[in-house]
């Protein structure tokens, strides 16, 4: 974190600011510009009481130098960096596989879930997703899910749900909304609870999250920064839970056509650079159409991205909620093959990836030669 | 709402589709067109079954025609709309007076809040406002609010809120994050609940609020078009709840500068054209920059609003959060002053507000003659 | 086109809306609801005077049916869309193979472009591509590129890079930005005009490029929707002209991390739903990371596109501008080598993917069957 | 400017970059952590060769800390900053007075446009607007504008409405596209010159402005944020020209309601914070909603500008171009007499507005008595 000084600071300020920081356990270094000053403060930043010190006269902002999101950073070597594996029951994220999620939008029947799980299975998709609870933007849509209106409803959808996982061998991902809806998700044997994008920021939320032993895939709001978001994420992680899993799901923008915006870059700047944690990602809600969910899926494992939810139906068009984004059976069987074939081949091709970390050396020895040769005459 | 068909769609579908919208009890009509054939449905489409419309082969897409939001939108004639008024405790928002609410970010100590209070009352505010629970973006931030541990930290911070808006005659407003908290906000005397920008699309909280006697602030979230956010507010008046009182706080855009970009624009369409529940503008998250609340509040009253948030400390220079947004005693005591000021001006300047409606006709009536003297060559 | 009336619009304004459209040589229907009437224009409305409708008494709005931009449109059989080719000298962009166009971001010496077409030649790249013309988004940065102080030094720079690009065979694609300069970039052999985003509304600028015979790559600007830039594409294409080259490269959003947000949703809308026209994908300006240009091309291509564009330099750590996006020689060779990989796979796991029209009949007739096997209780 | 050395940057790196600071002429500091050393350069780092630094090996990136638009930038003492005046012909802007800049969205014919400049000189505005040339979105809206077809079309545009102009004592400003048209502007007794929003940064648009006499109204493009749009206005005043009036018009976002999102807050912060410039808005564009126009212009006033663009026709129904935004006459009227009040009131409640800077010292000296105050128990 670096102090910038107001260029009417007074020497005594400045001296404040730096003995605030000393007492604090900090050690601080001093640039005198000719306008400004600027106070770097050293060590482990993520305790630094920053509103304190920003509010400090002749402070005139703090620049942020390293990343406050430390536990869900990579960690290790930039070259050769710490991926973390998340267990979905049996199912292992982050690891040498890709782990493909699906099923409905949401959880209508028993006879439904049961015939997604098997349509599911047979595509050869991993995990079964559904929402029990689902409430819409309008609150008129008139289908709110199974579980929508009290414990004994919530409890009993839930337990379709994992019924059917069951009888597929396919441990469930469901959406949780309420904090104290946490033990019944735990007690049901639902494997894996989802934030959906508009509970991202939900605070009381996450908080109750950091205490369940379940996986968490905690999607990205639609207007969080990159980083911003992993800050979200690192509220779940705080007190040290460890098995979230990070989900691009599309962020607002000036786009119209497609339902929100998929951000693959993203996606690979948290593979490559930002987190060691398994990253999903969902051209479901990301695209909204359900055309484009085939090309934008496969992207996404391209760009980075080890697991896929993908919203399938048996019958989409008879299914109560958002099947104009699910997928039909055929359509779920040729993604489940062409997103292998698809991780085959980034797997493949990792080798022709280098980084600019591996080359740096390379090419600054030949700067001055290089140099002369394109620019002989200076 | 439209069905509009697709270029292929089959006589036998358009029939379809007919068939199905009658049964529904929907009157419909039909455009045929030389490439696409719509059909039209007439009546409260509120309760129309979209997802299932939509999905029904043939079917290109539903071309939506009237406002879903019924509660949420302005009543009565066009050009003398029914405007509501919420009340909170005593005070009336939505009618003759300018609203000012106002206090610090958070609730840090009893002598603070008093003082605080103490503050609001002498510059002429009208409610306390003051965060008991302040859940941060950083889960690292410290200072987390004096009721965020549990129940009973709680219930001794909502207290101090409240006795201190009591002693100086301010209702109260206050953050509500968790569902499961409503009856405790009931129980201590908080005057008016506010749902922040990061719960404005948390579905359960919503569906909570539905029950509560106490008036609702209910902020914009920040990726939310100004109908889409209406769409959330109709979540928690759609069973009959009247006093909700909507807040623009500003949404993300392409400024870096600002906090946020509060949207006055989507005020004045609030106020004039799409609801009649009073609005209310949060300069102080709208700008995230002290010294433009000033600027920017005033704008947000010319601009149609009618409730003004802000944020003010004592001394935000050892405020222990958002300080760096928090005003100076007296830059609140000389904001309300010209806010007071600026509420007349709009209230007088009112008077040269000309609607298009009140001036078609005339303008109609002289089109063809307008037209000669315009062009004359034709 | 629907024409939306007001619901306080009269008889009298319905009928003059009616008149004036068959007046224009459009047929015309009416749908009559309970609230509002809606009145359905028929034909083709590129050349409907829209603005004058919208303005006539009692109209509230025009709602779009179908698209404007009939020359970028997709034509053809839905199932089997006709696509366009278009030529860069001799290479062919949107046929069987992919066209990767390469080279560093700006023109710097006769010895730096020669060795930049020889790296770009020996990745196995097709077109080369460097800037003459380099204004930067501030005036203060110093280079602007060989060709930046008058008309001779413009066709200097231009005559570097189209010798370098002879003496590998490689066509050469630079930017444009004055309409005054379209001349001389055809005397001097460049293959290929580029509008950079900055220039993406440039209407002098597009209207000028409707008479050159050379191939234009339309960057799209960076807060255009998908489908309005289409209709800034239409702008250079209205009067027949044919061999223009979409290109995304990212547009502006939430984040921060990336210098733009890469829309590879747009990418596979424009390839599989709205043009026939090649898609080129530009990961160096939509990510600004060089370690990300890796990813996001090999997912651009999944997602759609058949050309991309790259940036690389012999030694981007002495370019003379965005050498920080461009990529190591190395780093290109490897790209190249991916990238027809990654080309080979999207055209076997095309094979998977199954269009929703192709399977629409088969599930429509399963819809009643469905039903009573998913609800059997209704 | 601030050098962030990678993690695993070596003493050597970290010592080429420091020398080649110095031999670049600047002075550097520096400070070592834990696990980054940062180098701060001193000095004006407007001509530092940004990219070959942040090219060298061992930078991670470059972190700004002082502001690189140094012409457009807010001169003087913050707490009473140098405000420049810009003449408009004989109407200055920037100083005591409000200036109103209306008129129809395009000149349409001789009584047309002698019609609107009389419509305009009535209402009390300043100036006559009017385009000569308007390109639209669509190519095929048909009305491209008086002036479109070639140079001699231009000139008698551009003599119209300076003919009207002078009838009506009123100095126009007329939008220009391509630089080739700056003499004909010139010529024929235009008073101003805008740059519209599409030519935001169209670079050899705003370089050829660098040279004419004539002012300026450069609009902001509505993806640029706050700072990143002066530094594109900086690309006009970068030799030396001083006469260009800011203006905000409506920036792109979530909103979808309407047209564009007018940012008042970048107003404020023009004004208050970063510019010594005259700060213009438009709420015709900003809003597109004609009966939106009253209250965001008022609320623009406030915001902090200083000139006011609007568009009025004497019949908007019959308008050519954006009429659904055009003003009616009384519209006008009411519009320019309610803003004359709002910028007196503007004026007047300037007196209550306290910058921070003006209380720091207070309250400094107050932070240990308020922290025993507050915080009695520590």
């Amino acid at each position: 974190m670096i102090v910038k000084m107001s260029s009417i600071a007074t020497e005594a300020e400045i001296q404040a600011i730096d003995a605030r920081l000393h007492a604090l356990g900090y050690k601080t270094g001093k640039m005198i510009g000719e306008q400004v000053t600027l106070i770097g403060v050293y060590g482990d930043i993520s305790r630094l009481p920053t509103e304190e010190i920003a509010q400090m006269p002749g402070v005139e902002r703090l620049i942020p130098i390293s990343r406050a999101y430390k536990r869900a950073a990579q960690k290790g070597d930039p070259l050769n960096p710490v991926r973390a594996t998340v267990a979905i029951g049996p199912v292992v994220t982050g690891g040498d596989d890709l782990v493909v999620v699906a099923g409905p939008c949401s959880v209508e029947s028993e006879p439904q879930i049961m015939e997604a799980a098997r349509m599911v299975k047979e595509s050869g998709a991993h995990c079964l997703r559904g929402g029990v609870v689902k409430y819409r933007s309008s609150p008129y849509s008139g289908w709110e899910g199974l579980g929508s209106s009290d414990q004994d409803s919530l409890r009993r959808g839930l337990g379709l749900i994992v019924k059917a996982g069951r009888a597929f061998e396919l441990p469930t991902v469901v959406e949780i909304l309420d904090p104290a809806d946490v033990p019944l998700y735990e007690d049901t044997g639902v494997a894996c609870l989802q934030v959906g994008e508009p509970n991202s920021k939900n605070q009381a939320l996450l908080n109750r999250l950091r205490d369940t032993p379940l996986p968490v895939i905690h999607k990205r709001g639609n207007s969080l920064d990159t980083e911003a978001y992993l800050l979200w994420v690192e509220r779940v992680m705080a007190l040290g839970k460890e098995n979230v899993i990070l989900c691009e799901r599309g962020i607002t923008s000036c786009n119209r056509y497609t339902r929100n915006t998929l951000d693959l870059g993203s996606v690979a700047a948290f593979h490559y650079q930002l987190s060691g944690l398994p990253v999903a990602v969902d051209a479901s809600h990301g695209t909204g159409v359900r055309d484009l969910v085939f090309p934008l899926t496969l992207a996404g494992i391209v760009a980075g991205a080890s697991v896929v939810l993908v919203e399938a139906h048996p019958n989409p068009l008879i299914a109560k909620s958002d099947g104009f984004q699910g997928l039909f059976p055929e359509q779920l069987n040729g993604l489940v093959k062409a997103a292998r074939e698809v991780w085959q081949v980034r797997k493949t091709t990792a080798r022709d990836y280098v980084s600019t970390l591996a080359l740096e050396r390379t090419y600054e020895a030949r700067m001055q030669e290089d140099r002369r040769r394109f620019f002989p005459q200076g």
